[in-house]
């Protein structure tokens, strides 16, 4: 049967390393007619093109969807609207699109919302998901440590509302991932401490890049809020530090 | 300052597709004087070799380290220790040792029981773990599913012993993945149901390899148990399986 559409890939391009891409994403870049990024903020985008440019050709357009920095639920509905209407547009004109985002892309992803507005408004349009590596799993490796062994669970929640989620849970598990712990990070050092992880705690930013840096007294970061990529790895085991890190 | 001895690198190879294997781990295997694969099950052996094979020179050596399928903790430390002193041995001889595994080298990885005791045995040795992708993440992207969104948790646990790891939490976030379900897939059915999830779960057998499977009515498993592979994915939002899957 011939294709009547596109296909619009999914890719997760990794955390930031340039080799943390799969040969699957690579491959994509390298064939599609058109390829986009998420520009939920300047750093963002050029982080992502960064990663991607080596395997996207030169006669290739890369372009930027905007996605507003609110918390409006209609505002962003609009916004995640728009934006597939835009990749519909180019699909239909059987296109290959790849869309781009950092980290996993399945794991608190854009692509996530577009992917949804994209079946709705085009279920005719067949959609392919390529995962990523997350930031989280580049630290634990970056750190030499696990994240989850044996019989032990493991608990990956988002800092954007400080540590109450974490005072939700009843029962903490074996091993915590806090994301995006940036602008919360004094309540979620608080929320931290009241469970008496705190000590078991190491933060790292922008990790996989060139200034990278592990924290292990993420106390220290309440004096210095640590930017965007931050993350907080906590275990009800100490976490063992390599000294080389 | 000379190297004194080689570098043990970990990799996570992905859960089975060969093209969601990185360009680092593919480096690595191309570069490396002798790999190791992990021999938890013949099949665990065979997938990975297959995976890894096209990154691997012809004159490379490729080896297995066993380790034992028992529950004796004893058993299994000496096995990690044996396995452990096999790798330095190669080490001492300025040999750079690629060890992979299956999905993510930090995830429910037999790599980080190596790790630790090559750590202990001999500090000295330069280690550098880089990061696999994971089944459950391969899982939701041929889902067209994300695993969490938003201001959402993730929990994933292991379903070894069954269904009690759920039960021990009283709250269950928004997302959760059962890794090795296969063998209690009865009891951890039941765990589901009590927490009003059954309805929303989704198992995935085989992720990425030509056989997989997606069973949205879990319950079918009771009289089929499933392979080592399969996982389960449940949300508190109804998941949203794609015809076409």
């Amino acid at each position: 049967m011939k294709q009547k559409t596109g296909i619009l890939y999914g890719l997760g391009v990794g955390p930031g390393d340039p080799e943390l891409i799969t040969l699957k994403a690579a491959r994509i870049l390298n064939s599609a007619d058109v390829v986009y990024a998420a520009a939920s903020s300047k750093n963002t985008y050029s982080l992502a093109v960064s990663i991607a440019r080596p395997h996207i050709p030169d006669l290739t357009a890369v372009k930027m969807l905007s996605f507003p920095m609110t918390s409006d639920p209609q505002v962003k509905k609009e916004a995640w609207h728009a934006n597939a209407l835009t990749l519909i547009e180019e699909l239909e004109q059987k296109k290959i699109v790849a869309f781009m985002t950092l980290g996993d892309s399945m794991t608190y992803s854009t692509y996530g919302y577009l992917l949804k507005h994209v079946r709705k408004l085009a279920p005719h349009i067949p959609i392919i998901s390529v995962p990523g590596i997350t930031s989280y799993q580049a630290s634990a490796a970056c750190l030499n440590s696990p994240l989850v062994e044996g019989e032990e669970a493991l608990l990956i929640v988002s800092g954007v509302s400080g540590g109450d989620i974490l005072r939700k849970f009843a029962v903490i598990p074996d091993n915590l991932v806090f994301m995006k712990a940036y602008r919360n990070i004094a309540d979620i050092t608080v929320a931290l401490e009241e469970i008496g992880l705190l000590g078991n705690s190491v933060a790292v930013k922008n990790c996989g890049l060139p200034d990278q840096q592990v924290i292990t007294d993420i106390t220290t970061l309440q004096s210095s809020p640590p930017n965007y990529w931050t993350l907080v790895l906590a275990k009800q085991k100490k976490i063992d530090v390599p000294e080389e890190s």
